[in-house]
């Protein structure tokens, strides 16, 4: 897409830290990381988020995720790692193009997700709603 | 596997408020939601991460993935939603059978990833670390 950053990127118009790239897929360093070897995946078609994505490219997108995220964690000796797609501006999407973060994890590296629980009375309504959208 | 919690939940052994299954994937609300709708989608097959399971799992789960996304947000009304899963214990993984979390995300509902963003001068020499243990 014309004005997409990502797509620019993808076409070499704007330079990445390459890790990765096929005929479907491209991972590169994120220029923000907020860990060290925080990368992005993503596919090369312009989707804007999971829920647009054909199965097809769903599909080359996971098995990328996947070798990536056992790359990134020994090249990095990672304790773990986070593995996340923001879709839509509301859920922090910067980049309107599908993307997923790998974001390596340490021990006592001090990041949280401190985001509260709570609790809600009406679960099997809220169950009801979601399998009649489905 | 006998202690898994999610095996247990699998089999029917301890309850939970199902909104999707088929052979190979079940989705349940999480109980310990951070928005509504907050959802778990995981393979039957016991995997402890995304770095373990096999293909074809992973495109099962993806495909899963994408369709309750849409009816969670359809169903909630939401702006957004947050797709991410927590892989081993330093990632925030409570539970080590690979599970994703769904979040439907709304404007204005004060969540956010405040993880500071850091400045690594070896970017270079990261990304040919991944590529080497690629």
């Amino acid at each position: 897409m014309t004005d997409c950053l990502f797509c620019k990127i993808i076409e070499g118009k704007i330079p990445c830290t390459k890790v990765y790239e096929n005929d479907k897929v491209l991972a590169f360093l994120d220029i923000s990381p907020v860990s060290k070897g925080h990368t992005l995946v993503l596919p090369k078609k312009h989707y804007e988020t999971i829920m647009d994505a054909d199965e097809q490219t769903l599909y080359e997108l996971i098995k990328t995720v996947k070798k990536l995220s056992n790359a990134v964690m020994k090249a990095m000796k990672a304790d773990g790692i986070n593995v996340e797609t923001n879709n839509k501006r509301a859920a922090g999407q910067l980049v309107p193009h599908l993307h997923v973060h790998l974001i390596p994890r340490f021990e006592n590296d001090g990041l949280k997700f401190d985001w509260p629980t709570k609790k809600f009375p009406d679960m099997d309504e809220i169950a009801e709603k979601v399998k009649k959208a489905l």
